[in-house]
């Protein structure tokens, strides 16, 4: 593979942007793209950094600038603003993960400059950021370069013009290796360690600034004509919950030095090829579809943590929208591409969720409720992180009342769902006897606390808000009932495989104290839960929804704006939806539906969907794929692999959507490439778009390493590594023995 | 008079501190004494522009930063954070209104640099500051001068991690003449054009960048070794409520540059020279005195506004503390020398409040009174501005609540008390027959609708804070009731004067209504008023005052933190009050009181009054000095006089501390030179400190511009315009023609 993305544009208003789509991340440390050479107000993003803030709870925080470099010659700057751009070029290379810049400026007073820059997030040295640049001119004269950390970014507010600095800088210091900056969130629990040293070639003398913005290095070099001049900028980033690691910055930064670039760049392409050897996928006849799906894997890969202390946030660690909150885009949305392709990643992001198992009890506890209640937001601490509510203006007479943290209560059951995913794609029994049981176990309790019996109904959910957030406070939504009678039958079921195998199994069951009766219980309610009525073959979405005005619209069309005023304005009131909800529930739970059921559900509610939720396509794209509603389902998928390429949303610039980049994998896997996972085989039902000649790709399917190239009429698959695999295509089943290629053929759909 | 005040000190801890004391201000614009060569939070400060913003309802706007320079020698920043300091000296002349800085500074390559600069905030020339600078190196070299109209500075909120900034940036535009950003308060209110010009001899290239930090020019100039070389920045900011003034604002820079820096430094100073010949004041004997005097007074003559639209604010243009809300502290602290020395200035300062009597009006309504009742804090517009909380936190767990919006009602009758005073001071029938008069009824109709019968007392005014602010919700405060009281009295006199005189008097009673009928009810309520019982001769400050807990201290000592942390905590449950608060009244109605009662409240409370607000000591010290308690008095007057000076209350970086610098002024008035006002003649009651011999001063007198020189024992006085003027002095009455000089003398108390 070779992928770059090249962008020759030059415009401060897009600049926010670029921001999102040329960031680099390793997971731990996020760099966004906004150009080295300009002043911007995004500094670099930490893993699982937060901070108590007005409304939000906890925000992700906009720690210091790194990558930051101002350079004059004969002190003329070396700006995009205020010279002329004679070129201007950058260039995100996904294969090796690099992001290079090229710009060229005449200044007033008649030198011409080249400046190239490369910059890395290092993949393997999670606290390791380098910019190398180069310098030409085409006359003698002096090179300034100041190389700041920049301890006066902030975060902005619910609107830009606050913002909130979330750190005390607690030490600025210099020393023969570098610079430093100490800083701590203003909570005190972390403290970030920031070292950067600027390297030249030769012995040149340095002056250090501190002051209120932070820390300087300023270097200074006579250049000559036409010569071209290499520097180094080594920045490490260091985040923990205590200790004082000053000593460990410097060090790490002597230590980037002695090896140099080269080799550390080396170590970071082979981290990149082991990552593309597992995660590349081809697809043949469509290269625009290819790119843009690796676009998005890319990103998603860069957000993957480096440990469970936090899991994948809404926007990755890309942006602050969503304040960097983890949503159940996550579990459902993202996680299924990480199961396939990075189960042991996907094991910690999980265990992001187990760790703040207790929060989640203490949440369902405050509510009211027993078991564990999952906050629809959730931050580094598992607490419920939804804003309930948000000024519009300065003085807070206007606020904007956000109910999704008191009713969004599916995700609860989402996360069930994922845990149990994530075990079908592994059997990791390992993690679902000590871990995911508890989780699937506790969350069937909350459900059992949350229902009410209603003597017509039966077992009912009241005031909730599903995935459609156009409605609040409805009755028995139809997601959300179902996830919850799934939520509860999953726990039953995994209850009996606790008694039956012991172990650690059954010590997690008598840890938490279930027992037989209570099992009892949770079957029942999952019996006579009331799934909202059917109205020619139409799943009402919520109790009441069908009497609700009725409007129609085009399924090929994205967002509000499209809407009348009057519509807009009065969303609740019509039958429009924000996102997938029925369908969403269908294409989870697709083994309880027919095709037809689907069908007509489909058809109903696709022309009554704005996809204003980024959410929306990925599932109505899968169920469209299964439909044969082919056109469609192709859209979606070019729409959600070029959402943020093509910035779909507007919005961009807060982050990257990575539960759409996961929703374009899923698209792929369970759409196209039809693969479903029953029982212990994996079966695969070729739909590929007409001008896909086949797609190639690798996952690993409960250990085994799969290599698979589908066709419409073929399947082509191989274990690449020690373990078997049964696979199913063309109704044929096989068991895939270890370095064995099958090939299994049938009639196109 | 010669007066400078040198600081040789360089700390970045203490640079908020000097940037209080040697702010420059012309009344329009403010700009803070940091240095202009390191980068600071503070920006520019505009009188008169607010914006709305959490919890402080509107607050003076931190505008863009024009001051700063950067200067690179070379490519080494002439900075005092990262290199060699050699030199440091910072210098503000009171006399002609300038800061001059001196920095010498050995560069990491071991350049020496010297750099000297005088800045001016224009005294005639509103829109218009200037800053020259030289610059000297030991050896040849490039000079890069980075000089930027700074759009990135924001206000500090409820802590200084969150930030707000207070305008859009419209437009960054270039011209030949300067550079220039037009930025706009976020309530659309307020225009702010800013231009700004570097000139130096010769010509030189110039590059002009734009960002998100604001718009800068960037000189390069080639130095030769041992010369000096000279920059001037010209620097126009222009705020209007609606129009677009950038032409205006460019043509004020072109005008300023054909002009130069030393015909319009010596039009400056020739301002100053004038402000200086009405205000100065000599004391023969203490130059320490004088020196704290006339340091005070240039800071309230700089903070003096250009026009009616704003009035005198708590810190000056000086700082963003309390958010450059006007309070009390205006009309009774820091009006009275305005009166005497500024009349017409004072007019429009007490026009402020006129203008803004419908806002008053309306809070009276809204609060179910009638007549005018003036908001406790107010900026702009008129309305209340006091915060009811604070957070304590950034996610609002904890809160301060604040009362004093609610119930310290009393600054209504002390705007009253002033508008009298003016008067009093004045003779300004036209000011007070249209304006004056209705604040003085429409302020009386507010007490007449405050008070409530009780059977036993009389009329009572309930739960209302006093000046003391530690005792909340009280009843009948000492203070409050007695100024009500007098509001009262003085608008029936004034209602009877309007009907005998007629004219503007008579047409300002009939527009707002008043009658026989309510000016009888004012009287009677006036005579029916219940004031606090007294015990011994000491009046109780509010009901129940005296039976808290007892708690005394020495009266020499300022501020809480002497106090055990007990009572700290629990201040509102002792006797210890804050503030003057029956000492206030009686330094503002002495005439009501004889002086042996004024003693014993005077030896009362004196011990048990933290002097915590700064509003405290001038009362104290002024009844200090009528009781012959010279030392107390004095030392009450250094402390005042030295308040910012010697950072007493620890503050000072917030801005400067306008009431007490007006204190300062009546210490010296009604205190030690014993100025009092008794019906058409000036009575002066010499009580100068031992070590003074003399006090030299004047100020206008019913019109009469009085020159006085006052000695224990002898009244030298002269009227140096052409009105009259009777004054009494030693027991003896004359009449003092224009331009004749009488000398009293009698014998000193």
């Amino acid at each position: 593979m070779k992928y770059s993305f090249k962008f020759k544009e030059y415009d401060p208003k897009i600049e926010g942007i670029y921001g999102t789509i040329l960031t680099l991340g390793n997971g731990h440390i996020g760099i966004r793209g906004e150009i080295e050479l300009e002043p911007t107000i995004y500094g670099t993003t930490i893993a699982g950094v937060y901070d108590y803030a007005p409304y939000f709870y906890r925000e992700i925080i906009n720690a210091p600038r790194v990558i930051g470099i101002q350079a004059l010659f004969n002190g003329e700057p070396i700006c995009l603003s205020g010279q002329k751009l004679l070129n201007y070029e950058r260039e995100l290379d996904i294969e090796d993960a690099t992001l290079k810049t090229f710009v060229s400026v005449k200044t007033q007073s008649g030198a011409k400059i080249d400046y190239e820059s490369i910059r890395i997030v290092h993949g393997k040295r999670k606290n390791l950021a380098i910019l190398k640049f180069k310098i030409k001119a085409d006359r003698d004269g002096l090179l300034t370069l100041i190389s700041p950390i920049e301890t006066d970014v902030a975060n902005p507010s619910y609107r830009n013009e606050i913002m909130i600095k979330h750190y005390n800088v607690e030490e600025l210091e210099e020393s023969k290796k570098g610079i430093y900056a100490g800083v701590r969130t203003l909570d005190g629990k972390y403290k970030i360690e920031i070292a950067s040293s600027l390297v030249s070639e030769g012995n040149i003398k340095r002056t250090v600034v501190k002051n209120t913005k932070g820390i300087t290095e300023i270097l200074n070099v006579k250049i000559e004509k036409g010569k071209t001049y290499e520097f180094i900028k080594y920045i490490v980033i260091i985040s923990s919950e205590d200790s004082n690691l000053k000593d460990k910055a410097f060090q790490e930064i002597e230590e980037a030095r002695a090896l140099g670039f080269d080799k550390l760049y080396k170590e970071h392409k082979e981290y990149w090829e082991k990552i593309w050897e597992k995660a590349n996928i081809e697809i043949d006849g469509d290269d625009q579809a290819e790119k843009g799906l690796k676009f998005s894997l890319f990103h998603l890969i860069q957000s993957m943590p480096k440990d469970s202390k936090i899991s994948l946030t809404a926007r990755g660690i890309h942006g602050f929208g969503y304040r960097g909150h983890v949503f159940w885009d996550t579990e459902i949305y993202a996680l299924p591409f990480f199961m396939a392709v990075f189960p042991e990643k996907t094991r910690e992001m999980l265990m992001y969720r187990y760790n703040n198992l207790d929060a989640a009890r203490e949440n369902a506890k405050l509510n009211g409720y027993k078991g564990a209640q999952f906050p629809w937001e959730s931050a580094d601490d598992g607490y419920e992180a939804t804003p309930p509510l948000i000024p519009l203006d300065m003085i807070g007479k206007g606020v904007v009342r956000i109910y999704t943290g008191e009713e969004e209560h599916h995700i609860t059951a989402d996360i069930a769902y994922a845990v149990e995913l994530y075990y079908k794609f592994t059997n990791d029994d390992d993690f679902m006897s000590k871990y995911g049981l508890e989780i699937i176990l506790e969350t069937a309790r909350f459900w059992a606390s949350r229902v009410e019996y209603d003597k017509e109904k039966g077992y009912v959910i009241k005031k909730v808000i599903g995935p459609d957030e156009y409605h609040e406070h409805v009755n028995n939504n139809f997601f959300t009932n179902l996830m919850a009678k799934y939520n509860l039958i999953l726990a039953a079921e995994y209850y009996r495989k606790a008694k039956e195998l012991g172990g650690d199994w059954l010590e997690t069951v008598k840890r938490i104290g279930v027992n037989e009766e209570e099992v009892m219980k949770w079957l029942e309610i999952a019996e006579k839960i009331y799934i909202p009525r059917q109205v020619n073959g139409v799943f009402e979405q919520f109790d009441g929804y069908f009497d609700l005005m009725d409007y129609t619209i085009d399924p090929y069309g994205i967002g509000e704006n499209r809407l009348p005023e009057e519509v807009k304005r009065n969303l609740g009131k019509t039958k429009l939806i924000k996102q997938a909800d029925v369908i969403a529930a269908q294409y989870l739970l697709k083994e309880q539906f027919d095709l037809e059921t689907i069908k007509k559900n489909f058809d109903y509610y696709v022309v009554r969907t704005t996809h204003a939720s980024s959410l929306s396509m990925p599932a109505y794209s899968i169920v469209a794929s299964w439909l044969g509603y082919e056109d469609l389902a192709y859209d979606y998928f070019i729409k959600c692999a070029f959402i943020d390429l093509h910035n779909i949303y507007g919005n961009t610039q807060d982050g990257f959507h990575l539960a759409t980049a996961g929703g374009v994998w899923q698209i792929l896997f369970r759409g196209f490439c039809g693969i479903e996972i029953k029982g212990d085989t994996l079966k695969i039902t070729p739909r590929l778009p007409q001008k896909w000649r086949s797609v190639k790709l690798k996952f690993f399917f409960k250990g085994a390493l799969l290599s698979l190239e589908i066709k419409n009429d073929e399947v082509k698959a191989k274990v690449i590594n020690d373990k078997s695999a049964k696979i199913s295509a063309f109704s044929k089943d096989v068991l895939l023995k270890p370095g064995e290629e099958i090939i299994l053929r049938g009639e196109a759909r």
